[in-house]
């Protein structure tokens, strides 16, 4: 076959193929360009400039450029096959560029007398009870005639004295050279111990006392973003932080079309080795940085969503996206990290947070061992806005837990100039007459709106009185900034000249129609939950609230757009990455990972798409802030 | 490198090899060489005789040759590096035929009312209880909105009514593909559970109702010779059974010149890769014949001394060979079979027998399975003889054991004629007068004598007071049978003229000094036990024995030259290889594979090495039937 050079701009990357798509050439030279819908050609997100070489827009993709652009040689690089040689340009919005990723979690600050609250270890090494792996330091008596029980008993029979494990499991790599490491490091050795079905399991023996090298990694495997913390068992301290975007961002941006990538085409391969590469690079990156050996990482606790869990374990996902929504599992058995090419110590294990159900995941479990929630006599409400807005309530006593089919508006995607919290992303907007202020992530030029931004925008709209209470631009009156082009009324953040794409970034009617549809979904989630188990709102209290609105979330803003319920602000935290800091919690004390599978158990999982009380209050909770102003008594426009 | 091609004949196998050893290129072409002493020059077995090309015995090989033998081109295969093209012929007691190995256990006869006894699993099928591993079929409610639970929960719920186990665990293969197993089957599947740590473990789950194609395997990994059974879980019967030579014989002849091997050139791979290869040989030849497929077996249950358990499983072995004489382990994890190699279904378990101590093996336990001691009130006894001679005795409330070097006598090594109970052996002999009648395996010419030939002889040379009761021939007497050559008087039992080789085959004074102290050290070791525990010889209900003396083995012979005691013979029962018949015990019955691990707990070794009576009762025992003649008051010479 014929082989074709394409070179991506800025930034010269080449890579060699033989046909295909351009899009599928940009992922084989490892550039990364949005494609939500996953190249089918409905998103319109993978825009590509042909600046030298033969390859038109073919008629699929005529739809999303002007006459302009067309000439201009922009293509949807799904929908374009590599047949030349190319030279080819990505335009700064199809750019993703490093977002400003949140690596941890917020600390709860709550104190609870007489008993140790679980959020606590991420907080205070001394607090530290026993990791999930520990290494454990032996100097054994040698055998004699009157003692010559088999070397494995010998080890076992110290760790008794040591752990509190009623029996041991060995591997059969440990077992099979036991008997050279035991003398040859003259009976004094260091033992790898792992807790599995409440025994213990003998992972791995050292010679001499290495109890100071013993790493674990905490994973947050987010669908758009994957955070990996180097943790030091022994010390709980965080060594070190790497994150990045998940790679299989070009298989579709969303789990939606990811699963349909894996299952309408047979292809989970391609899901399930993004995943583990990328977290291959990141340790890679993060031990290389630190100079630790990865044989000196023992264990991995991840925490993601029910899908990406599967997509990680290789399991099928495929029943999750359909009614009835059914996981291959929600508890992940215990597996060698290398059994799905995670490259640590080869005994090492991996531990995947349990899911509670197919859209309640290891991530909201995370979450909860992250605020306490559980592990507390207060009824506490965690919030986690992503694609989906899951919703958890409870105490240690009981937990309910529901999901809402939100979509990702909140995270940047959705909306004309939706985007993540990355540099040139607006985050502060304020509207004062009709002087617009705006922030932007890194102080860049604007690119597009990240999460803060938008409810910063339809508070200031609303307040400014630029939209109704139902979203809508009033036309009536003259303003500059409102402009109506085909996709409808759109309010101007900023004009085209003070933009790095060149264009004015707007948000138009469909975005805050999208918006308040998103908030609402998540604010009915709410309300039929605390209507569930018979709450008023005033009854929570605390709300944590995770998500990747961007660090600059005005809370007193998301209260008053509806997103939020009306309670006292000192009552909502924002917590942002709960998910790693529950992973790093449940890596560093094996009691609050084993707290995080009796919850994951205790949780009642509601399902919305079923529940009609749901319904009436979605409808109601489309309005800025709610059709009932009762429940907002604080929100005047 | 120069390459030579080397040629051995009768079998015009080929091979090339770039120099080593003749022995090493024989090992390389698959010829099996008689090498006792693992190829250090010492024991002079590894004749071959050079028929063209050019090799000259080397001067460490010239003590074991005439000069007519080195001008005949007589080498020792170990001593002889290739230098050159050659063809090469294997002398007749150099070939290692195939024996007649004994590939089952007799039946014990013994009923216990009310109980049902373990080893009739062995013989009725009908009293099977649960095979180690099972196959479940299993129809599932498909998932509904009211019943969304995970597919691993609806499984494991559906596992809950039909079998015992409190919990499950699930290997990562199976779960990676459940989902789609349980849609493509329309939740109709067959699922396959082995027992772990009390949990059922799911090992594999196949579409539809498969629980007919269930098949295990029980082997026997004898030092000499190894024996694999295919056995119909579900039915309890025997498919079909492959025995052969233990190909580690080309490292040496028993367990201690294999250590040697394995561990003074850190070499235990080779060991650990033949025994490996060869079961995998004998599986290969066993499912092609039966035509069934491997991804059929489920399961292998192993028997073996605790040296070849470790080479078995790839566990170092050397700390076994000096005082104080420690395994790695006396009980081994269950693993997959795959791990080491063995190639039945991927997800398949090996078990393999526990050991109690270094010298008190797998093979022996297997064996108290097979004749119900341990399981019984009655106090029985198992004397396993080989290299070393294993005693155990007890009942269904103790249990003592020792192992006495006996040496390998009476498995035909360590005599000048000695061979195994194979083709052309020697295993009947009746002396009247100065008439001689000898009987051979396969009615071939005599090749050399096998056990229960050198028990007939002994017995009968000191019958006919050709040998007095110390052994030593008596020279005064006119006996054409007897000579005296360079190595000491013999008897002939075979003239030149009538034998394969061309070679008198006889009996020397020194065999006979061997074969009393070997069969010295084992009645030495049974006296010991059995004062150990304050018994009398009448007091043992039976005596069950096992070795590969031949099956023309005479109890009363045995009893008479001191190797036995002199009890009622119907008490004394010979059951052949009760070591393949007690794993395929294991291999039907999970209780019975708990039995063995709960006895081989408790089970006392008693260490005769440092034992103090047992050497005053060897040097006891030296004699024909024994010094004390009371304790043979039957026998009289």
């Amino acid at each position: 076959m014929a082989k074709y050079k394409v070179i991506f701009l800025p930034d010269k990357v080449e890579v060699e193929v033989e046909g295909g798509s351009l899009l599928e050439a940009a992922g084989k030279a490892g550039v990364y360009i949005d494609s939500e819908c996953g190249g089918q050609g409905l998103c319109g997100k993978c825009r590509l400039q042909i600046l030298n070489g033969n390859a038109k827009a073919d008629k699929h993709a005529i739809g999303f450029f002007s006459g302009e652009e067309i000439r201009d040689g922009y293509v949807l690089a799904c929908q374009t096959a590599v047949t030349d040689n190319l030279k080819v340009g990505i335009p700064a919005q199809s750019r993703l560029e490093m977002e400003e990723i949140v690596t941890e979690g917020t600390p709860v600050e709550y104190s609870q007398p007489g008993k140790v609250s679980l959020h606590k270890v991420a907080q205070d090494p001394a607090s530290l009870s026993e990791p999930l792996v520990n290494k454990v330091y032996l100097e054994l008596p040698k055998p004699t005639m009157e003692d010559n029980i088999s070397d494995i008993d010998r080890v076992t029979r110290e760790l008794n004295r040591q752990l509190n494990f009623s029996s041991y499991d060995i591997s059969l790599a440990c077992l099979q050279n036991l008997a050279d490491k035991l003398r040859q490091s003259d009976w004094k050795v260091t033992a790898t111990v792992a807790r599995q079905d409440g025994k213990g399991r003998l992972l791995q023996l050292e010679e001499g006392n290495t109890t100071d090298g013993n790493y674990g990694l905490a994973i947050d495997v987010g669908t758009t973003t994957m955070v990996v913390q180097l943790v030091h068992l022994k010390t709980g301290e965080v060594i070190g932080v790497e994150g990045n975007h998940n790679p299989q961002a070009r298989y579709g941006e969303d789990v939606i079309s990811r699963m349909i990538f894996a299952c309408t085409r047979n292809r989970l391969n391609p899901l399930h080795k993004a995943v583990v590469t990328n977290i291959n690079d990141l340790v890679e990156a993060l031990t290389r940085e630190k100079g630790i050996d990865t044989n000196n990482i023992s264990c991995v606790v991840a925490a993601g969503n029910t899908t990406m869990s599967h997509f990680l374990m290789g399991l099928i996902p495929c029943s999750i996206r359909l009614e009835p929504y059914i996981p291959t599992a929600t508890i992940y058995p215990q597996i060698l990290a290398k059994d799905i090419g995670i490259n640590i110590n080869p005994d090492g294990i991996l531990e995947v947070l349990p899911s509670v159900a197919s859209y309640v995941g290891g991530d909201i479990v995370a979450g909860l061992l992250a605020c306490g929630l559980g592990n507390n006599p207060e009824v506490s409400c965690l919030i986690d806005v992503g694609t989906n807005g899951e919703i958890v309530i409870g105490n240690d006593e009981w937990i309910v837990c529901c999901s809402a089919s939100a979509g990702p508006a909140f995270e940047g995607a959705g909306t004309k100039w939706g985007m993540r919290a990355s540099k040139g992303a607006i985050e502060k907007v304020v509207i004062e007459n009709s002087r617009v202020t705006i922030e932007t992530i890194g102080k860049a030029k604007p690119r597009g709106i990240c999460g803060s931004g938008l409810i910063d925008s339809i508070y200031e709209l609303a307040r400014n009185k630029i939209i109704g209470q139902d979203g809508k631009f009033d036309l009536s009156t003259d303003n500059e900034r409102i402009i109506v082009k085909e996709d409808g009324p759109q309010y101007i953040l900023a004009f085209l000249e003070e933009t790095e794409t060149g264009e004015a970034v707007t948000i138009t009617e469909i975005d805050i129609s999208n918006l308040i549809k998103a908030k609402g979904a998540i604010f009915a989630a709410l309300k039929s939950l605390t209507d569930y188990v018979g709450l008023s709102f005033g009854q929570l209290d605390k709300i944590y609230l995770s998500g990747g609105f961007g660090s600059s979330l005005s809370i007193p803003k998301a209260i008053a757009i509806g997103l939020l319920p009306d309670i006292d602000t000192e009552r909502i935290q924002y917590i942002g990455n709960s998910a790693i800091m529950g992973a790093r919690i449940a890596l560093l004390s094996r009691s609050a990972f084993e707290s995080a599978v009796s919850l994951s158990k205790t949780m009642t999982n509601i399902e919305l798409s079923n529940y009609l009380p749901f319904m009436n209050e979605f409808i109601a909770s489309l309005f800025l802030p709610h059709t009932d102003d009762r429940l907002f008594p604080s929100i005047h426009y």
